[in-house]
């Protein structure tokens, strides 16, 4: 009755990603960069002009030739026409010119206001400048044809003014709906809880409040996805099924939790053997042993199902690890332990960790950790590291990658 | 015309602060756990009740008193007398019980399926367990009382997981209405750009498409705000003038662009010393030195307004120290520098820099910048530093404080 036959991790993974990558790789939506913030790009994104578009004073001053103002000082002084907006520059001319302003043709320096003083008709320069000087040169932040976001990367506010920049108005991003289905008797919905009789109730008959449904949403949300919530549903293999088909019909990607162990209620395992194909079951990984993966085919569509486990930290860790993971992996550095860390050899260790600074110095804390239902442990985790099967822990003072949340 | 009298960047950020304390500490609504994602928290959150809210059965198997169980094995089992859900356990007797389910009164482990045989009315138990061995107890997890989520913490899924789980529907998280005013007359809508033709068209004329509003409003979706866009607006005082006062009405805090230095068209500052308070202009910090703020008082109501530079990066980083580091200060970490980073005595820079990871160890890089429009180096930035004003730069391998995008 134990589960047997675990996969690796690696094994494991593989078989995931390989599915990500033949049935969902291709779906993606078209939006406006304003609503782009935290999606994930489609695409290699490429600058379809020059940034800036030309040569841009960097000073409010006078636009002008370099070589006209060698010499000049403040005992020095050198004198040049002003002349007006939409002329050519030609020798010992200048013309006013603010920050942000299209450098004149002819011209390719400007020097600071501060440094001149302006007559009728005439300008006094008391400081030399060399060729663009206080010029912003055509191209300086950013080359035509050059890749500015990768396929991949997340939209930050800052590539969103890049975006805006290059007049680019909308761009491709992952678009993944993701049906959501809880599955126990014992759970109650939150929304059902009116006051705190509900609760005394809900005590008596030892039942819990389903807190897997609003993680899930949220991650999804977090990633940049469109969750669909259905159920919560009992362990009942029929109802499990057609909110299953149901799920499948409408998303690209359906994720259960409970049912995964091979107890008398454990019916998920059951009804995604009937309606599909289960490509694994159990890995040698710790927290969240018990994960599964399916898949479903309708129409020439392959929908992804993964079966996490009802404990909510199990569930945050295949989450993180099978799916999270593919499209959003997280930023990892390397940080020494400020004590030992132990790991049972055959099994992947995925260890939740705060980091700590003390005396201009940053170290990883393995957090202490009871039972795999302690959702405030994941709560205060600043990132996690991986044990490798074949590593029995590691020492206070190794450097560890630690993968930041 | 230079900027004078330079505030010290402690100062700066003191009076900035000190007015958000006093002028929108108190901006709050309680919204939906399920919309909480990514909002701060306005208030320390208590348990209302303990977690696991009763002992639970951590496996499949069988309750039971545990010393009725010392000394069995393959060898030994004992045989307990099976009784049916809604009895009290006595000794000798045991009950059925899946992952999850309470503990029923009497009996104070359990003992994994896997380890028993079930009879008709009787179980033999091939394994002994100690009390409480397999039971996730009561409070284990949260205690009644204890603080769950801290005044000014970000909500993640696992507090959302958290929340859930405790029967809490409602928080109060920070609200706060954000208007935004870009100003400037070389700046053209991104909207308004329908083909290549208007980009031709905005180069003849020396036009920048408007990144700073779209940067800004990203920025405050992103820590959780409503962001409001007004304009942009010409360099016309008046203009400027009524397009604050309507943002003011409308918002709790307003942040304009452009402007903040001294040349012939920056208006803004003048205009907000005509209908409020400027506070402050010209901070010894780089990029950002022109960052301006003011305070607004309407109808014993006030507004604070915040005058950032045009000029992408500057107001990136005015931004960030300024505004976002007051509600959501980045995570920060202590490492080594992989090359030299000269600064200026008396002024405090802000260094973009990339995070390397290279032989099991990680690194600080400092970007090499030309020019502070160059928005594609803060997209290309894990993090910054703060050099301060009494510190000429950094060596290689000197540990940095590293603020963490």
């Amino acid at each position: 009755m134990f589960l047997k036959n675990l996969l690796k991790y690696k094994d494991a993974k593989n078989i995931v990603f390989k599915k990500l990558d033949e049935l969902i790789h291709n779906n993606y939506k078209r939006i406006n960069i304003i609503d782009s913030w935290n999606k994930i790009s489609f695409e290699d994104i490429v600058a379809p002009e020059n940034l800036p578009m030309f040569d841009k004073s960097a000073m409010d001053g006078y636009a002008l030739i370099a070589k006209d103002t060698f010499g000049a000082s403040e005992n020095n002084p050198i004198i040049l026409n002003l002349v007006e907006e939409g002329n050519l520059i030609q020798n010992n001319e200048c013309m006013k010119v603010s920050t942000g302003m299209a450098i004149p043709n002819g011209a390719n320096a400007v020097v600071m206001k501060e440094y001149c003083i302006e007559g009728d008709s005439f300008v006094e320069v008391r400081k030399g400048v060399y060729p663009y000087e206080n010029v912003s040169k055509i191209g300086e932040d950013v080359n035509k044809g050059e890749i500015i976001i990768k396929k991949g990367e997340i939209i930050t506010p800052y590539h969103i003014a890049l975006l805006s920049s290059l007049g680019i108005k909308d761009i491709k991003v992952y678009d993944i709906n993701v049906g959501i289905i809880s599955t126990g008797d014992e759970l109650v919905d939150l929304n059902d809880i009116k006051d705190t009789k509900d609760i005394e109730e809900l005590k008596k008959k030892g039942n819990i409040i389903n807190s897997n449904t609003p993680m899930l949403y949220s991650l999804i949300k977090e990633m940049g996805f469109t969750p669909k919530v259905y159920g919560p549903v009992e362990d009942n293999k029929e109802k499990i099924k057609n909110t299953l088909l149901k799920a499948i019909m409408e998303n690209d990607v359906v994720i259960t939790t409970g049912g995964t162990s091979v107890g008398d209620r454990d019916y998920t395992i059951e009804a995604i053997k009937e309606i599909g194909d289960l490509l694994l079951h159990g890995v040698q990984i710790r927290p969240g042993k018990p994960f599964g993966f399916g898949v479903h085919n309708l129409n020439n569509r392959g929908v992804p199902i993964y079966i996490l486990s009802g404990y909510p930290v199990a569930l945050a860790v295949q989450f993180e690890l099978f799916f999270r993971s593919y499209f959003r992996p997280r930023k990892s550095l390397y940080l020494p332990l400020n004590r030992n860390i132990p790991s049972t050899l055959g099994r992947v260790d995925m260890a939740r960790v705060s980091i700590i600074n003390r005396d201009n110095k940053t170290y990883v804390e393995p957090l202490r950790i009871s039972g795999s239902g302690v959702i405030s442990s994941i709560k205060r985790a600043d990132g996690y590291i991986i044990i490798d099967e074949n590593i029995e822990g590691y020492e206070k003072g190794d450097y560890v990658k630690v993968y930041l949340f």
